[in-house]
């Protein structure tokens, strides 16, 4: 496999969708979300990503059956728009892998009807807010005074959205798509439920759904537990190029073995 | 050369093949269960694999005759299933170039008319165990009944498989083929004859074929000198990369050079 | 996207038109230099160039808008030469990446018409001039003696010229183009504009228009702080493949979360 | 510029040409051997080989032109067959470039009809040698009987050829070309023009050229000075991806500046 591939699961005729994206970044937040608002909406899973850009490897699950590391995109019926939600393990490391990565996912998008996206993240600043505020990024400045209403803060967030919560928006632009980051502010350096939550809260009343947020703070949890062993394997994948391979004798090089 | 390539040695119509794996990985376990299958079946080479992806250095034999790393692909004649042997020197090492190699590998076993795949590894526990259990992770739930009855141990092997051991399987089921990764308990950080005996024990039933278990140490020593020494052009090429032209005038940075 | 994609932005039929490149190199001198052309020619922004060989992350902007890291080119009309002129946020970081980058530039700028072309660049010294020369290398012979009535220093500088500065000239020889690389001295620790300066009074002569010097020093600043954020940027991309997911725990590799 | 390119200089019918390859190497032997040939028997530029996988700088010479990083191939008639002689700056660092280099190489020779590779490097030893020998390693068994007559040592040097002087061979065997590499005993850290004379001596032997060796080790000097040059050069390309924009306010990472 030499390209990013999405692997369609069910073909269904979707009425202008938007995308939300929650892959895994800064404290968890936009995947504690997306993967919180997937379980409330009983969203179906409608297409896989496999990419030669994911690590090379293969999860154990408990089950006995091995799995490929990849993203997923859910679907759930929305009023005025159905809602197209993109999690998944990972992230691709290098600028052109995730160049080609997102890439893929603007033509799925796109061959689906979608012209509008949110992509949700956290937005670190060192420090725990009592209260999260939740911060804006915009593809196009005529959203602002719209989505502000809401209560999105934009303009005081600094720096720069790596990855593909703000490629998807950059990309998609120069495809004459739309769309809003929505990032929970946070601290940075732990997984914040609270801040998914406050994301969510905003996300849920663009996208005019009911979510119940009693369970999102438990299934903080178990995300956690799965990003830490995710966070193993990829050492793992790193130390199999310098593992020794005789205790004795010094340190050896192996990076080709496994 | 550009793209991984399958020279064919020897063109035959294969019955029904499966295909094993053991590629250097931990412990030696599938390198060691793999060759001694070879050897021990007498089985010809049908085909070498060539890539871009492995190291740019050729191996100087005692012969004088000097030869490219690569991957060898033997077959041994079946009862119900011919048997077709993948072992080798090196595995890639980014994962654009392993996903790359192992395509090419899946590529080549479908033109042979395989459906079963059988990968083989170690699985590290960071202790020698006394009787090395056999671990699997299935390509697909259904066959697990089946292997079940071998004595492999399903769902109680955690984390990822990394490298062709994994890819080998999850690729292989996006293209409807099917496969088993057999584990054998090892160590981790030694080369490990005992486990391997303890995956060819359930490899040759599951194969229907006899194979003398006598020679299997002694080649366990030849394969590992054989890594040592692999291990050492390893570190030989990144070091030509950080070579010290001149030892006097300080430390000079000749990644060009060689 | 897979290519580095020149975005037109504005069709316009140039005459016999020149390329001046600032892109941030030493001393940011290049970079001031044509800054400043742009903004004192009020050149008009003709393209933009992105690139899956630039960092994966969008700038948040205080408008509250998002935007690509990019390259852009300018236009400004000129007596006997159109002017254009390269500048840019980032350049790419690898060999493969450069000479990509560099051959989508030359592309267009011939598709332009154009046939000569103009690097900017600081020459480090390690040491503070009192009045900064400028050190040119051309891309042929028979350019030098015309070029040295204007004051350049040809032949004295020594070793090479990095990234696009160079390469623009060295690749758009083989394409049967003209260029000279202009190099302000400069001590290369510092952002110079006084080497920007030096530089700038050479630059235009040759291409015959008339600069007001005046708010240099003040641009300077500016481009500075600008440069001072990318940087913070780019360790925060290198950082979040090494970041901590959790404080205590001991050190995780999050290589594949954000 | 994506693919390494063979930019043709003179197009001559050569006859059966050989090709003699010395690229810089350990102790630059091959390269001052090669480098001496050329001078020697006045051989005529052909052709040179621009990369996209050689590093992303131009060199400023001291008449004031900028030159391209590049391959060179000279050409010198011969008795029964034409000489090739293949020098340059560098190689590529990474596999991949590396394969796809001497792919590339090999299609040119095998343009020009040739079938036969010498390849020259040094077999570093750790110890200097009172009178270096001459290892030789070969694509072929058939081959040694007559190469051995010359006291070329097959079968006793151990490990393996790193670069092109082995990946031409290799690849070069997948093509039905047919080459030995010679390898001048020598120390391996230091430029040895005593190794590259014991080559010499052999390979005119080979080629069936007189060649006055009194001008090598002269020739050797300004070899380490250039080589030198190249380090401190490649070195300061890695350096510019770390380079220090501001003295004062710690470390920045500038890896898109310059």
């Amino acid at each position: 496999m030499q390209e990013t591939t999405v692997v369609i699961k069910k073909k269904i005729k979707f009425k202008k969708p938007v995308l939300v994206e929650g892959l895994p970044g800064i404290g968890l937040v936009g995947k504690l979300a997306a993967d919180h608002l997937i379980k409330e909406l009983k969203a179906e899973k409608v297409a896989e990503i496999i990419s030669p850009h994911f690590p090379h490897q293969v999860l154990m699950q408990k089950n006995g059956v091995m799995r490929m590391l990849k993203n997923k995109i859910y679907y759930a019926k929305g009023k005025k728009h159905d809602i197209l939600i993109l999690v998944g393990d990972v992230q691709a490391i290098t600028s052109e892998a995730q160049y080609e990565v997102c890439g893929k996912m603007l033509d799925y998008f796109q061959s689906c009807g979608g012209t509008m996206i949110y992509t949700l993240g956290g937005y670190g600043s060192g420090k725990t807010p009592e209260k999260p505020r939740v911060f804006g990024s915009a593809s196009h400045k005529h959203l602002i005074a719209e989505y502000k209403k809401l209560g999105i803060v934009f303009g005081e967030s600094h720096g720069s959205i790596i990855g593909a919560a703000g490629l998807l928006l950059g990309l998609g632009k120069i495809r004459h798509l739309e769309g809003i980051c929505l990032m929970g502010e946070t601290h940075g350096a732990y997984v914040d439920a609270k801040s998914a939550h406050a994301v969510l809260e905003v996300l849920t009343k663009i996208l005019d759904v009911k979510v119940d947020m009693a369970k999102l703070t438990e299934r903080a949890k178990a995300g956690e537990a799965f990003m830490k062993k995710m966070e193993a394997e990829a050492a793992k994948q790193k130390g199999a190029a310098e593992q020794q391979l005789l205790p004795a004798g010094g340190k050896s090089e192996l990076s080709y073995i496994r």
